[in-house]
């Protein structure tokens, strides 16, 4: 669910230039038809868009593959939904950076569609239409790509992969231990350690409290969520401009307790020589606080239910997890518990991923029934960058591999060829077969080498004709090795 | 490449109503701000579009699995392109359908782009980008979600997902007889046999010829697409209608010729009763020309050819294909061999993929290199549709299975029923944790059918403190096995 970061989809990676600075497009792309009077096309895709060549397709595959046999081992069942969706599925109130960024237009029967910008909304679309025949609890997974809209598009992308892990019919927090778990068994197979990588929570009821309990405000739901998305930018601006945005936009708020909130939620940065692993940063956030009523109430219970969830004698994932009451999240439906996965490693400090519990969905899409869900959103961009940072991606991925590699003699061999590449297929070997006029020796060579190919098979008419026998070729064994080269009958081979 | 027929973007398919009549969409849609008011989003997505469930995901996962399956084993390698592309990248004359029912809209920046209608334009440009650290031959594959926009919707479907195989460097038929094969490979893994599927294929260098040679008529290039578009429609149009459009269109083109060039491309139809099998067709056809250097002239050489190439001693797929020069395709950047693949089935005499050879498509995109390139798009709904009607698609995949399913005693087990689930994903076992309150032991079973699980394992005081053991549940065997239940060590899962 959500996507996974303000970051993520504008992760630009170092082997992909496409959304390099293309700011002045439609300029650029005004001359494009240009090719139409004898020059070539623009071969570009448009900015902020990907291809993917087969080494780039490959990495692309390995890392979903990661994704897929993460979420079937969680017992996450797949689903998917369009690429478009009526606008209006995504239309909410808040000053989110994903509504203002949605990439939407007027299709020719006029109605207002968009790329979708997240995979949530069409989540609890799916729910909704099909409520009768699901029995909750339910787990689902997918991922789609998604899209986004800005007109500086200077490095940014406009679309990514999106793993989205969602949990429905699930109220208490052992839900999101459960995405936890998951999401680190994923950096596990990746490689990755808790010195790489941090999971960082929080509650978006803290906030909630807070400005309810401490500072005795009654804010209306779309001012909560204001709040919410406002006091999400901490990250990225200055705690002066946060204030000044938050009293500007919740008046309700006031200077004060504008500086105080900002205050807590951020202490850990305030205090960055403190050691606050595990939940030391809960005990010194609570020793912060005022009300008791507040500190010994329903929202730290679940917070140290967590704890003991993810503990040694639990999910043993303490390691990786933080208490942060600095994270919010920039989406408004969020409900109770938020959370980021976070890159630590110098010079790549960025959100990974990121999610959280939204209970409340299926009412601001007018469903009188309630459903506790919670999910993360998990970008294709980031997670890439890191892990070639960190050379965890393995090398044999980058090329093609195959087994065979057959070459008939000249073309009057080729049906024989076609035989015995057809035979190898039938025996589950991948195979290929050299398709050009076979004349040129060292052109089919050229081409085992481009396919990595570890036996080459040659049809010719000595062998041949002497009980159907081929020569074989291995082509990964030093040039000494006595088998090397052998001559057998070809089902054999 | 190509789309793989006309019909296959548009098959509706039994299980899925979404695209059923909604030709009064807009309209509809108009009313369903309403929600805001208090009603129910609508959870229809938008018409001529899909939503996958699990049951349907699994399905389609299983067919794409084959695809990919299919792919490699026959050594093509996996790309990817953005799903948005310039619209002018699809622009062509002729009038094909596929150009007129673009997806094609004007974005924010008022650029004119498209969903795309098919994948060959984008891979023609990735390889105009990236020519230079390509090797050739190459042979690439894709399952790309293409498009079409309709104003009239009824029953039609808008994007469908297509299999895409190509091969780009080879100028003989040995190129189309690797696509032949994989096609057929692909229908023996799927269960399908030639009685129940025929590949159908011809040259569009029949038809040029036919027009040069017997009616001694000069075309220019851009004449003889259209011409081919229009007598692609032979199939759903009268000849009489196809006649007047000929002649109308291509004013080079008398009627008198229309109605020969018709009654010949289409003379397996005039003769139903023919045994047209194999190279049968070929040789009848042959014998109604009265051109001897056509007759003998490269093009038959080269169908000659493919039927050397796919025989007993070659590729062994004869059985499954047929000469028909029908065969035209709609779509205008063919210059030699077309194919369609159609079943054959009662009531489902459909086409299934369809592609051929388009050597000159770098050079309609301003290249002044061409290369010799042929492929094919393969769709999912038309095969999916056949496969549930022959029931070949396995029960196994309807619904999702795991093996083990761990239930907490109560709320105080959790922590422990976490460190068992986790024990036994570690240990590679698709596993899942009961996450309500354990209280309702009936809910967990329900959750335990659902979820297709193989054992129930629970966490109990009793049998934990009693050197942390489990009371484990064969749920699939009989009642009354021996070891439908044990009380075992979890390290012993």
């Amino acid at each position: 669910m959500s996507e996974s970061s303000n970051n993520n989809i504008n992760a630009s990676s170092p082997n992909n230039n496409n959304a390099s600075d293309k700011s002045n497009e439609a300029g650029k792309r005004k001359q494009q038809s240009k090719f139409k009077g004898g020059n070539t096309i623009d071969v570009e895709p448009i900015a902020g868009t990907r291809d993917f060549l087969p080494n780039e397709m490959r990495e692309r595959e390995w890392l979903f593959s990661k994704f897929h046999e993460t979420s079937k081992l969680f017992g996450f069942e797949p689903y998917d939904a369009p690429i478009l969706e009526m606008e209006d599925l995504y239309k909410r109130k808040g000053g989110e950076e994903i509504v203002q960024q949605m990439y939407n237009f007027k299709e020719k029967s006029d109605l207002n569609v968009a790329l979708r910008p997240e995979m949530t909304p069409s989540l609890a679309r799916l729910i909704l239409k099909n409520r009768k025949i699901l029995t909750l609890p339910l787990k689902w997974y997918s991922i789609p790509q998604c899209w986004r809209y800005e007109t500086t598009t200077r490095g940014r992308k406009r679309e990514h992969y999106q793993w989205n892990c969602d949990i429905w019919g699930v109220p208490e927090v052992t839900g999101e231990c459960e995405l936890f778990s998951a999401i680190i068994h994923l950096f596990k197979l990746l490689g990755l350690t808790s010195e790489k990588v941090t999971l960082r929570f929080s509650s978006r009821k803290i906030i909630e409290d807070l400005l309810k309990v401490e500072f005795g405000l009654q804010l209306s739901e779309d001012k909560f969520k204001e709040t919410c998305i406002i006091v999400d930018k901490m990250d990225k601006m200055e705690a002066e401009d946060v204030k000044k945005i938050l009293v500007e936009k919740v008046p309700e708020i006031s200077e004060e307790v504008a500086l105080k909130l900002i205050k807590l939620m951020n202490f850990k940065k305030l205090n960055p020589n403190e050691d606050y692993s595990g939940s030391k940063a809960l005990t010194a956030f609570k020793e912060m606080l005022t009300n008791e009523e507040f500190k010994n109430g329903p929202v730290f219970k679940e917070i140290e239910e967590i704890f003991t969830l993810i503990g040694k004698n639990g999910y043993d994932i303490e390691d990786w997890i933080e208490f942060d009451p600095s994270i919010v999240r920039g989406l408004s439906y969020y409900t109770g518990v938020v959370f980021e996965a976070f890159a630590t490693i110098e010079g790549l400090s960025r959100a990974i991923c990121g999610g959280g519990r939204y209970d409340k969905i299926l009412g601001t899409y007018g469903s009188k029934e309630q459903i506790p869900a919670c999910g993360f959103g998990f970008g294709d961009c980031v997670i890439l960058e890191i892990l070639r940072e960190l050379k965890l991606i393995p090398s044999y991925i980058s090329s093609q591999k195959v087994d065979d590699f057959v070459i008939p003699f000249d073309t009057s061999f080729r049906p024989i060829a076609a035989k015995i590449v057809t035979y190898l297929r039938q025996k589950g070997r991948t195979a290929d077969i050299y398709l050009k006029n076979p004349k040129k020796v060292g052109a089919s060579f050229e081409y085992a080498d481009k396919i990595g190919a570890t036996r080459a098979i040659f049809v010719a008419p000595s062998e041949w004709n002497d009980g159907e026998k081929v020569k074989v070729k291995m082509l990964r064994e030093k040039e000494d090795s006595a088998t090397k080269e052998v001559t057998i009958k070809y089902t054999e081979l």
